[in-house]
């Protein structure tokens, strides 16, 4: 009884997920969905994002967050357009949360549009918002064992950053077990390895997210 | 709807938490919900917490994960006892899982049930599994903004273990900000700093912990 309804739900998410793609391909915009536990740093890795590209790409920010608008704000004070969406207890996007904010998107200006799910390590893989592509962050704070422990993000995302390799020195967070169960997991995984604060890695998962775009 | 079905699985939670919960009085057995992030560092306290204790009393885990074993096999090798339930999924252990697992715990020989949920710092505070008290584990690394963000587990929570604190000269995570919001979520949080890296701050935990159980 509850695996059917849960069945339905994914269904009724799915169909109005191939609508928001429909106006995403019709708006010429490449939509990445940017997943992660809570404190990975997805927000960080967003900030350094659209510093190192906002000259050569448009790009536009959906933030989604239980409540609060935190996110936004710091986003916002790049200059580019951002809504937030508050869930009210939801622990992830939906296609049709996504769907409800798309007009208070320009999405015609747009190059890229950037959604950052909220902080779960589990359900935003399984709801499809209509993006090109999934990408997680995970920062080496959160110790070896994540892939093998949440295997379906790593398996459904495109490209992972691994967050905070500054902290690695401090910490016995074994990186070639993070690498192998990952890979293992998703053979066409990317990984990046990076430091929001040292700035360390980021051209190169910035030059690899706008060579997609213009795929 | 969707809201409908979310009220009614709740309440049908709730019934079968009120028998878990009897179940656990008659045994006499004093049992934590703990809760947390990925990688906030649930495990690393939970061998620390049987460490300090298991001469006092006689703990027995239940260990949930989405899969795999390796959290059981942790705790199993401090010669407690251990149940692990893979959730298949669900991102939270409910009281339907735990009432399963029961019989496999010895809880008449039991002083203390730890409950080691699934790593996320939303759902898990919605879902009642019979416990005394839910605590909650949060590590500095995941940044000051956690509270405010994810409120419910902050407010649901009868303590708080403040985590990886020998990684703080590391960061600039903000402590006054995280204990100060943590407070204005809930009052009467007991928020305990510590490392289970170096063990700083696990004399204070466990003394509190022990001391809840004889009250």
């Amino acid at each position: 009884m509850k695996v059917k309804v849960v069945t339905r739900i994914l269904e009724a998410n799915d169909r109005i997920a191939v609508e928001n793609r429909k106006r995403f391909d019709q708006a010429g915009v490449f939509v990445v969905n940017l997943m992660g536990a809570p404190g990975a740093g997805k927000t960080s890795v967003l900030e350094r994002t659209i510093r190192a590209l906002k000259d050569s790409l448009k790009i536009g920010v959906i933030e989604g967050d239980i409540v609060g608008t935190d996110d936004a704000e710091r986003i916002s004070a790049l200059g580019v357009p951002v809504v937030q969406i508050n869930t009210g207890g939801a622990c992830h996007l939906d296609a049709n949360m996504i769907s409800e904010v798309l007009d208070d998107m320009p999405l015609d200006k747009l190059d890229m549009l950037i959604i950052e799910n909220v902080g779960n390590l589990v359900c935003p893989a399984e709801f499809k918002v209509g993006e090109d592509m999934k990408m997680m962050v995970l920062s080496v704070a959160e110790g070896h064992d994540k892939p093998l422990k949440y295997p379906l993000m790593f398996r459904e995302s495109s490209g992972l950053v691994l967050n905070k390799i500054d902290l690695l020195p401090y910490m016995n967070t074994d990186m070639n077990k993070v690498r192998n169960d990952s890979l293992a997991l998703n053979p066409k995984l990317n990984i990046f390895e990076v430091s929001c604060t040292t700035g360390e890695g980021i051209d190169r998962w910035t030059q690899w997210l706008s060579g997609l775009r213009s795929a």
